[in-house]
């Protein structure tokens, strides 16, 4: 919406950028961040800390409108951090996203359609399957759909022939919309922290294969959904964003799963927003979430 | 999914059809009901039962499954229950639903893609939107849309243009998508209880117009949607289904709006689901949703 | 509230009771449970049915309402139901609890409000604690507290000694209101299906100790809590309720407990409700939750 | 928790305190007013800002600790804001309530427990009501209750009587613990922005009496309570919180109440956590809730 107001409130020469700051937790920090973008001229409309106590660690996320000098910017704030210091500094325009996929349409149904009327500020340069099930659905919205079978093929061959697919679009992200085979740590190193994936259980209940089915048998309430970060774990990621939905005795593991879909597909493409939006702080196995 | 259960564990020359029934409450009326339905060798699915004591009403829906005498089977039902019963015994196929829209994509957008991958189990006969922005959307999953403008038309005479274009497909139900005109006790007429509307707020707060600015104005924590049947009244209707979601101050009015589109459509679509399910019955101006 | 209806509209002579049925599926239960029912002049108030399909397994719960010749009803009903049925037939009357502590306040301060203002309608018999930080506020509410420390005793020794106390007080149902130690195999068969327990988790997730720090080291976004019957499996029992709150990264793990206690008391109550109304039924694993 | 951290991680001769500042939006603004701080050496524990850029209007809310000269500080930070500002410093400690109530417990009840086990950490400095059902409970807790009937008093004459009984206790706030009278702009007047009721419905629906027979009534399926800051209008003063639970067509209006009850205690004691932790900043007829 920021850029609604933007358009509202400032003439369009201005760009808008977002600085994420994390380093030791010192006194003055924010004093001396602000006081050098204030130095730059640079307006804060947006601007937001967090401290780890328990760690020491301060984070801080501002959003920055103004006319950039990227790289005097940088080295002036660096000048007055602490050592071990991670900055960031990106532009808030439209991102590009690679989604992989296996058989079910709910969550790439979800994004293409949010993508098309606007809910989605994203652009999907493509899609990567190893069935080719979704191709129709993807080609309905021209999207480019590449279908790379793994038959035949061990997974480093498998892997080689998505990378080879995948990086000449050079995304920013990579989705992981129901994508059923497990990556090995060779493809997840291709893309640090910039794989999302839906897992369709409340993490770390129910790690692993058919969760519906293990919460079936578990007799349990509540179901939910969990948008992780890939790292080399299986389902053990940074947590982007996770929701539930309440169920009773009368669900069938199948029901269950069809009643999952719609918590999986909404906490996906709420994760991604808040990705998208780079307002997603990656840190340890957790996530700092702006 | 009773649909899978059904195949899973039934012969298919077996039929499945709803009895829905309603009337002044007494004893035995279970006994009295199900004895005749045992009699006819109808095996009950599903059975839930509903008393309202502070009128003294009866209501029950059960799911049966064998061969129907449906004549017989009424005429015997009749028989046995108070007189002024309502009884209905509906085929639990797959319904016939055309959706009204003027200009916003997320409701309609959802529908098409629940049903297009199986996630709503219903078909849909037509789009008929007063403006033809929707008409690519619609016509991507191969549905006819029709654009009947309300230019240079009374409201009378839109209506009966609208008419003239619905009524051949002989739907089951009518979905306002965010269909944002005012319909006359004329067209509703034609439609009793067979019209589902999504209300862009929580019912009965912020009636009308404009209901996120009137949210933003009053400055609530928490915003939501309403589904519910339309009668004569403006957003006064049986209310089928409700959801909310919370908010703070530093959301915009743009941002409420931006943010409620999600509410409305998963409110609006399972009011459809309830709805095609045959699991909500209309008494006076409220619903039983079994 | 039923009781509340039961004033208004029926004379007070008339008893009111749960029927609880369950057996093998078949043709016809609801019919010719109904029917018996209905033989004995017994009006149904409220009912309920589920069939498992998965196992073809049936249950029934009716509150019934007029006078009651236990054994007859139960002999007729027994001669109409399929062999290796389960039948109980339960005053709705008001039902006697022990609650179990250790030293956290919230959940029996909840409960024991909550049956002050008629929030739950319970009889607290007793509150009994392996350490007597909480006499003083059980004492408030008028109820007798027995202190029975573990100190210098082995667990075979400690528990005879809360069995000493508790069983004469021939307790309906007893709650474990965050008692912190595990109870063995010989205790809980004292208790079949009557110990309730609030695991301060969302099970399966975090079993054991310290759930919340687990929870912060997983650095999940949600929290939760879940009431079940205590079996000889630790946190493995049928569950009853469950319920979660939001939380983010800014939470410490003492934070994820401070908010934690707010759903761990209400999921108890919740459960707690239920079970008073006998509305739960416990098969295998798993609770019924009519 | 802050109070925890701090134990922990400072030596106890430094304060804390809540530095809340608003004004007109201003480049820089953060950098000046933390420039001013950090030159005073005071550590920022935490920190949130807002600007509501519709209306060009900036918030700030920072916990501050250090040594601290209040007079100082705030002149000169009052020497780099713009004009119209509004500042306030205040102790991060302990702060004095008065509770009004009429008859019923729950609220009431409820706010007494937590405080009793430190879920709630407030200073109880009487309890005040216009009936003396609630005299016991509160004396339950060694708390004042001071019984001021209306009985042959007019509403001056009355709120006449409850402020000589309140004002003594120079409470920081007034909680209206379902206290069932309206009062009178004077009354309200003697306590600006620190008067806070719950009302039992999810407002601006239901706006009034009986709003669960109005909400029965109406058919809805989610009902709710908003805690708000009084002013002279009713029930349209600044929100403060709400929340919702799910309802059916089977629940009595006496039901609706019954239930909502939870609600109604819950939002009440997150809306006095939120305000005696200073994170509520009433701004217009709304709040800004950091």
């Amino acid at each position: 919406m920021s850029q609604q107001d933007h358009t509202i409130i400032n003439p369009p020469v201005l760009q808008r950028k977002v600085l994420i700051t994390d380093c030791a937790d010192a006194q003055g920090l924010i004093a001396k961040i602000t006081s050098v973008c204030f130095a730059h001229q640079l307006n804060i409309i947006k601007n937001t800390e967090f401290v780890d106590h328990t760690q020491g660690r301060f984070f801080m996320r501002a959003e920055l409108e103004g006319q950039f000098d990227d790289e005097r910017l940088l080295s002036e704030l660096r000048a007055v951090l602490p050592t071990q210091n991670r900055m960031k500094l990106v532009d808030m325009g439209k991102k590009r996203i690679v989604i992989m996929v296996t058989k079910e349409a709910h969550c790439l149904g979800d994004i293409l359609m949010k993508s098309y009327y606007g809910g989605l500020d994203v652009e999907i340069a493509a899609v990567v399957g190893n069935y080719d099930v979704l191709q129709p659905l993807t080609e309905k919205f021209d999207i480019p759909f590449h279908y790379v079978s793994h038959e035949g093929l061990n997974r480093q061959e498998h892997e080689q022939a998505m990378l080879a697919v995948i990086q000449p679009y050079e995304t920013d992200f990579l989705v992981l919309a129901k994508y059923m085979r497990v990556l090995t740590p060779e493809f997840v190193s291709a893309f640090p922290d910039k794989i999302i994936n839906i897992h369709h259980s409340f993490l770390p209940a129910f790690i692993g294969a058919s969760p519906y089915k293990q919460a079936w048998d578990r007799g349990v309430k509540i179901i939910g959904a969990t948008a992780h970060f890939v790292n080399n774990l299986l389902d053990e990621g940074p947590i982007i964003k996770q929701d539930v939905i309440s169920v009773d005795h009368s669900y069938s593991a199948e029901e269950l799963a069809h009643n999952g879909r719609d918590v999986e597909k909404s906490v996906l493409s709420k994760a991604l927003q808040l990705v998208l939006n780079e307002q997603v702080v990656v840190y340890g196995n957790k996530t700092v979430v702006f």
